[in-house]
């Protein structure tokens, strides 16, 4: 197809940047390895990731160097290395703490990490990334050309990354599922036909079964879901855009136009013309990495939305924002899609460093049907036939405008609401909800609501943008 | 109890009323008898009903005259002589005509029936009711006063009657009830524990099952559910009332006050307090006897509900109302909730008579959350895994102002309502619904929308008194 001929040209990398990475990775190497026999730490230095097997995009400057110690080896001596690889540096920390540097223009992640036997013996998630390495690099020759184009299309339909905030595809997944297809063409012709449920099992593991809605097995251990970061809507995204493709195939499908900031008149009349009642809460994003963060704002979210839908207002729909969005890095350098286990207790460690520690704001949106409710509100009853039930559930409502009565059975009472308004309902009751170990506290020092057009006082060019991806909401499907 | 024997007083015909009863039964046979002696018919004639067997409340100066002809004779004789007791009469129709006559103060049924051998080889509903008059007057005495002191609790708590209106108990189903439990008290700790699906078999025919909510078999006619025309809210409402009248005993459960019609003043108040929106539709109903236009009525209300309902709106309660309520005789002089086949096409034998012809006036009322919605709309489409259908789904929706996106693995569109008014949105759509065969020609020949406080520019006594139970719809639940 031309047309892939034509996003191949922008998107692979030419020789001279090929030359670039591959000078740069064996400088690393070896200044590693001189390192390590000047302080007699025994290690192995290992290129991984896309860049390691040809499959990154062109303009990508990220190189993950894994410094591998043996089982019973330490992983300090291989931090302290790491530390010295290049002055530019700030230490981070996923299950375990690693470099981030600057080395000549790239972005380097040193990973100290086990050598271990096998990959369903691992020590640390990191542990596994040289076996899904390996397993890649055996296999995707030949098809290199496949995962860009595989990877490009997925970031044009904004399913690419397995970071909670996107809940998408890593791109360990991505060359699995070409690997899997056979090509770019064919991966979305098999997409088109996915189904919840859907399971890739490369080398015939079938293990135990996983509830997600795919199931990719994890060629070098059988018992990990590759895809678990996936979200259900952003499979079928990618499910439904592939679908789309085939159809029509587009060159703005791999790169679309970015959405401008809404102007104040342009929000203004699109608020206006829907008619709903938005509310928007606004407060301090706790100062921690975006993984840790946007699941506890999602919960935020759920429970805010419950509250309301509980006092009786239909919630349209809601969202979730961060700003300024932090650069698109993962928290860990790995690409096997391998998440941070939120169990543990994160405490300061996941402090964002300070080249991130700009004040950050986090937003909830909530459209609502109504500004409003009727004082007069409806509560169904348990089943008439059930004396102690209907006696506890009376004598639980007071301020009763109608009734009891009988309606299908069930004792009826209408009674007199608290809150009609939803701006009213949130303050009364936000302070009582579960949003989120840190989320709850940031919300407890202060937040600010805003309403329908008083949206406009928020002039963030980042919310604009938020707010013209909210409002137009579209997707390929087709 | 002597809050029981307070009430028997009340209600208990007097030995003067019995003899008058007597008097004016014997006089009313013997005439019938002479007529037939004179015209060569054979007949044989029967006092049923409440009077037959003394379970009759004071005041009420009903008599139920059957006119039996065997099997192989006609009707037409019958009601011939039946038209010449009393010059004052008119015909009426249930499944065959019957008539209707003021005689001595008393009103008199004269139904002509045949004289079958079992009840469950009749030829017409009404052959039933002489051997339901048999069967009660074997085995009441005794407990006429419980049958009595039954009859005025389910008036008390309206549930009394089995015309279509009410769909409460029939004066054979609370008879039935009285000789199944024992006494009046011990009907209601009965029906206390009343569930649905509870079933009284007193000949313990064990029949076939019934879906309806109580199920009472006729001990005349196995097939036949005594109970069909009970809904299940009334059946509750019921158990509900007795369960409350055990706990706290008191007269005015067999004497409720009656509403008092609301002035402008509390009709008024009554609706700003709720906040809800109120919409009253008016329209003159068609001249036919209530069992007829009732069910249509109800039909009429369930179509318009769901019209409201598809457009987005809440519908919080809805009610029917028919007035000048016709006095409550039943369409059917028989005392076993029997129910008007409406199957049968109608036509203009059920032309309301004369003295009913004063013109009814129709109103359904619906009770909503909102006054509008806003222009944007959410509509759910299939799972987005079913290409053809979201194929099918987008192609039905225009003006189309977000998505289309996914929401919990479906596609999802929103687009512009086209009525954000529930008044614009009945005026659009009413003369599309099913409305009921009669009524559905009433509506298109016209009707009125009044909305909220223009409820209050209906004058009328009875729709004030309507409108006071709607807003109390208190029930004696506890």
């Amino acid at each position: 197809m031309p047309l892939l001929e034509e996003v191949l040209q922008k998107i692979k990398p030419s020789s001279e940047e090929r030359r670039d990475l591959d000078r740069i990775a064996k400088e690393v190497v070896s200044k590693i390895q001189r390192l390590a026999q000047s302080r007699e730490l025994e290690c192995e230095v290992l290129i991984v990731g896309s860049a390691a097997r040809k499959t990154w995009l062109s303009g990508d400057h990220d190189l993950d160097v894994f410094i591998g110690v043996p089982e019973a080896g330490s992983l300090e001596g291989a931090l302290d290395i790491a530390r010295d690889v290049a002055s530019q540096h700030e230490e981070r920390y996923a299950e375990h703490a690693y470099v981030h540097a600057i080395f000549r223009g790239f972005e380097l992640d040193l990973v100290p990490c086990y050598l271990v036997k096998d990959a369903s013996c691992i020590l640390s998630a990191v542990d596994r990334t040289p076996f899904h390495s390996r397993y890649i690099s055996g296999r995707i020759q030949g098809a290199e050309d496949d995962v860009l184009l595989l990877k490009q299309f997925m970031k044009g339909a904004r399913v690419y990354g397995s970071e909670l905030r996107v809940g998408g595809f890593s791109g360990y997944l991505a060359e699995l599922l070409v690997i899997r297809y056979g090509s770019f063409q064919e991966v979305l012709e098999g997409a088109s036909l996915w189904r919840p449920g859907e399971t890739i099992d490369l080398e015939s593991h079938s293990v135990l079964s996983h509830e997600d809605p795919l199931i990719v097995v994890d060629p070098v251990d059988p018992k990990r879901n590759v895809a678990a970061a996936l979200t259900l809507d952003k499979m079928f995204q990618f499910a439904a855009t592939s679908r789309c493709f085939l159809k029509h195939p587009k060159i703005e499908f791999f790169f679309p136009p970015a959405p401008c900031p809404l102007a104040d008149k342009e929000l203004l009349e699109s608020i206006a013309k829907r008619e709903s009642f938005l509310v928007l809460i606004e407060f301090s994003a706790p100062p921690l990495v975006e993984d840790v963060v946007f699941p506890q704002m999602r919960k935020a979210e759920q429970s805010i939305r419950a509250l309301l839908e509980r006092g009786g207002f239909a919630v349209l729909r809601s969202e979730v924002d961060l700003h300024p969005e932090v650069d698109l890095h993962q928290p860990m350098p790995s690409d096997g899609g391998i998440v941070v286990d939120l169990s543990v207790d994160l405490g300061e460690t996941n402090l964002k460093s300070d080249s991130e520690s700009h004040k950050n704001v986090a937003r909830l949106l909530f459209e609502l049907e109504t500004e409003s409710l009727p004082v007069v509100q409806k509560r169904m009853g348990p089943p008439i036939w059930e004396g102690d039930h209907v006696e506890r559930f009376l004598s639980s409502h007071s301020e009763i405008l109608s009734g009891p009565y009988v309606e299908n059975g069930k004792v009826v009472v209408e009674t007199e609401r608290k809150h009609t308004s939803p701006v009213e309902l949130i303050r009364s009751g936000i302070l009582n909800l579960s949003l989120g170990k840190h989320v709850g506290p940031q919300v407890r020092r202060g937040y600010k609501i805003c309403v329908d057009q008083e949206l406009l006082t928020v002039k963030d060019r980042d919310f604009r943008v938020f707010m013209a991806r909210y409002l137009s909401a579209r997707h390929n499907i087709c």
